[in-house]
């Protein structure tokens, strides 16, 4: 769980990163940067920040942040209600994106994932994703990245999102934020 | 028909635009940059340059590029083959862009038409888009927009483009690009 002091503390400072990026953010928008730490309390571990910019039934665009060597671990987004799982494209911005998938594993891999938490990264495919870079990724796809040493900024080009049906490899996670009433 | 000198000439121009918005392209986006000109002949009035990302069945993401007061013609994405039309949502993200849609009609517009063809601009309810302002139209509703005096960067996210089932209201439109062989 989040306190409300940690989770402002993320939020200043990825707006810091996305400042660095050139993206112009409204003030409600830099306000209201989620800070996800996906309920395992150690964000500048594993976790993630996001300005979603629009989600409907049918398209979804956000932009993700990611500190240094920050992760978001792995998860696969699966069919709901019948439809196609979401299908995404991260295109880096700024910085240095790790993303792994399925695949070939890669002998020395450029990250790794958080201490303690190895068992739950499964798919070791490396894809690096410099500013200009994307990977689109087809639905149920399982997939992890991570920042390298100076941080990253991702835009996110889906089909909706739907937070709350992602399969995460790791069965503590729990991908809705608490952030602590005080 | 745009020559291969005037389409190479727009997409210098492009490069620079992006640029100033601080948008990192890969060398290959950077070549192929789209000019459209709508078929009309007269680029500087009325066209648009565009960086695709993305074009997935369910999915598309690019970069739009205005130069000062150039103008999209007034459109429309109907329904194609069963499914809804194209929605989409615009994010200005450097310059100002006006948005115009059905609606109470403004009274003093901040843009106007291309001369000669006003008949063909039947929709003035103005949207304007700062940087990080954004608005979403839903499917196969009439719109047309114009960059300010600066020019405008603006993203756009939405579903599968088909530029070719596109209903502009000037017949004399063509909306796929015809650049001269020489």
């Amino acid at each position: 769980m989040l306190t409300r002091e940690q989770a402002e503390k993320a939020r200043a400072r990825a707006r810091g990163y996305l400042q660095k990026a050139g993206i112009a953010l409204r003030p409600d928008e830099a306000e209201n940067i989620e800070v996800a730490d996906f309920g395992l309390g150690e964000l500048e571990a594993t976790g993630l920040e996001i300005v979603l910019y629009v989600n409907t039934d049918r398209v979804c665009a956000k932009e993700l942040v990611l500190f240094p060597h920050q992760t978001c671990p792995e998860h696969r987004h699966p069919q709901v209600a019948g439809e196609a799982g979401k299908e995404e494209t991260f295109r880096c911005r700024w910085g240095t994106l790790y993303l792994y998938v399925p695949g070939p594993r890669i002998e020395h891999p450029s990250a790794g994932p958080p201490s303690g938490r190895e068992a739950h990264y499964t798919v070791w495919h490396e894809v690096v994703l410099n500013p200009g870079e994307q990977y689109t990724l087809v639905p149920n796809t399982l997939h992890w990245f991570q920042a390298g040493p100076e941080g990253a900024v991702v835009s996110e080009f889906s089909t909706a999102s739907r937070d709350e049906a992602d399969i995460f490899t790791d069965p503590e996670i729990q991908r809705l934020p608490v952030i602590a009433s005080e």
